[in-house]
């Protein structure tokens, strides 16, 4: 079912509806702004696996609202168990969705919608302490340089790296971005260009190979990208391109950060080295948004994260505050702190 | 008028058959391998104007032709100026496109074709010296990264980037190469690609922003690529992306040369601050062969080339051998040297 979109629109891609949970379908942006509403858990974990709500932490918070859903809808204990297993497996990698099925599992069924709501609200307060502590370092007028998507559509609630620039430029600084596009999946392009024309800051689209140059010719201050697993060294997992961001904003000497919540830190990791790459498929590469690019059956190694070194990055973001290297002592220091919203 | 392409395929892009210009149209590649015959100056300021030959030298070549053409199709001096005139109009910035013409306005009437033939045959030979001088370089069993295309397509002749890689190969080095997608035209995916497989040379395709993970991951020993401009002092002005490749190169302490002739150099400039970059519509940052990314109208920032300062080069490969560093010395050097059509 497909309702208008007079809402928070794509800053607020997961809402829940009282008998449905909504959600802006990402696979028709950046075209079409289109939000459905899943009312069986069949919808939920459609919307899941194929890749209409996407981004960890906006999986998450959909799949809680998606077990509130199959909460109110299966009476027996039986099938409810079904159903949340059903929706744990739609992405059988995807952390924050077997971490949020789980701590949904543990709720009492008459607490399953104030659970989901609490996961909401959790993922807010972090996002919105992320981009405070972040916003900080962002000078009052400058330019800035970001790659992937790290705005409400990934996280459901303010964004990490992107949420920091947004609240900057909320905050009356004077800030212009450039955003990389992001092959192969463009979620530069598709995603973070409409985040920030919705957040109302001016941004320019380039391609990944411009990065380096860009930085240069147009006096960029600042560099700052999400992550996806952080090491107790501060080496990080991001989408394929960051290293390459990392180097170039090196090359320039301008701050490379990183904005992410803590439970990206992967504290039983001592660096990079361990962290696994997974290789995705060629015909992302061969083809571009659907159009054949490559020649058919050419061979493509499609890695989709790569490795920065804690050495290239001035700063990493989280909801407690900014960690500063040496990142052997500033991140381990972070695993004992109260969650957030305990303080809150 | 179109012929079957049981020749040398996409490896001699342009071609000479008697009352026509023949040509592979570049625009159709990787899909379609289509040789057409240009057999008016109609078609040939055509096949310029809509990119169905393009790379800077194979223009040269195929405009050669095109005049030799010409000459022989308008008896009057008159009709035959206004001809050559509208070629060497049908790209204004192409600087090889001007100097093969205006070549051959300076041969006798009765000289053309020989002169056109003069122009490829040197062609032929520069890209030749430059493979085997560049070929000394690769080690006998590793792999190499590249970007952009600087093959036959871009050449008309042996290429000389990829020339280098190809040469290597078929002197008996056990030889992998990666290539770089290259947005936002993907020539690296739509050209490189096709032109490796030709040569029977393994490659594989990478998304640009894939470059600084690969080098480390797959143990790449060196990467090269072309170049528009190079000034004295070694920096290098090439395709988008570039830069890009020579910090990743430089991280992963792998040496970065550029393959290009004599004729790149512009021994008028002292450094590459000098050298206009050309910026280039939107709309290919946005789509590509008809496929929407970006949001429709957002802004775009999409320079042409960057500029790699020599100090990130370890060596300039030219018809005359691989000039190193310092270049403020060994660039000078070469603009004394005989003509190499003069050595053979």
């Amino acid at each position: 079912m497909t309702a208008g979109a007079q809402d928070g629109g794509i800053l607020e891609p997961v809402r829940w509806e009282g008998d449905a949970v909504a959600y802006v379908d990402q696979r028709r942006l950046p075209h079409d702004l289109v939000r459905e509403r899943a009312e069986s858990v069949e919808q939920v974990v459609e919307a899941i696996a194929t890749l209409a709500v996407r981004g960890a932490p906006c999986i998450g918070m959909f799949a809680a609202y998606g077990v509130a859903l199959a909460r109110g809808l299966h009476a027996g204990d039986d099938a409810f168990a079904r159903a949340a297993d059903r929706i744990r497996a739609a992405r059988p990698t995807a952390v924050n969705l077997a971490w949020a099925v789980d701590r949904m599992l543990r709720a009492q069924p008459a607490g399953a919608l104030a659970e989901a709501h609490a996961i909401a609200e959790e993922t807010r307060l972090v996002d919105a302490a992320i981009a405070r502590h972040g916003a900080a370092l962002v000078p009052s007028d400058c330019a800035a340089i970001t790659h992937c998507n790290t705005g409400p559509l990934a996280t459901g609630a303010g964004g990490t790296a992107l949420g920091v620039l947004i609240e900057a430029h909320r905050s009356g600084k004077r800030l212009h971005v450039y955003a990389d596009e992001t092959r192969p999946l463009l979620q530069g392009a598709r995603l973070t260009m409409l985040e920030l024309a919705a957040a109302g800051l001016p941004a320019t689209l380039i391609v990944d190979g411009a990065a380096a140059a860009v930085i240069g010719r147009k006096a960029i201050a600042l560099a700052i990208v999400g992550a996806d697993r952080i090491a107790r060294n501060g080496d990080t997992a991001n989408k394929i391109g960051t290293l390459g961001l990392a180097l170039a904003a090196a090359y320039h000497r301008i701050p490379f950060y990183v904005a992410a919540p803590r439970s990206t830190i992967d504290f039983a990791l001592a660096s990079g080295d361990g962290i696994p790459i997974e290789e995705r498929a060629a015909h992302e590469v061969r083809a571009f948004a659907g159009a054949a690019a490559g020649p058919e059956g050419c061979d493509v190694y499609n890695p989709a994260f790569d490795v920065t070194p804690g050495r290239l990055i001035a700063g990493i973001v989280t909801e407690y505050g900014v960690a500063r290297p040496p990142y052997a002592e500033s991140i381990p220091d972070l695993e004992t702190r109260p969650a957030l919203a305990a303080l809150a």
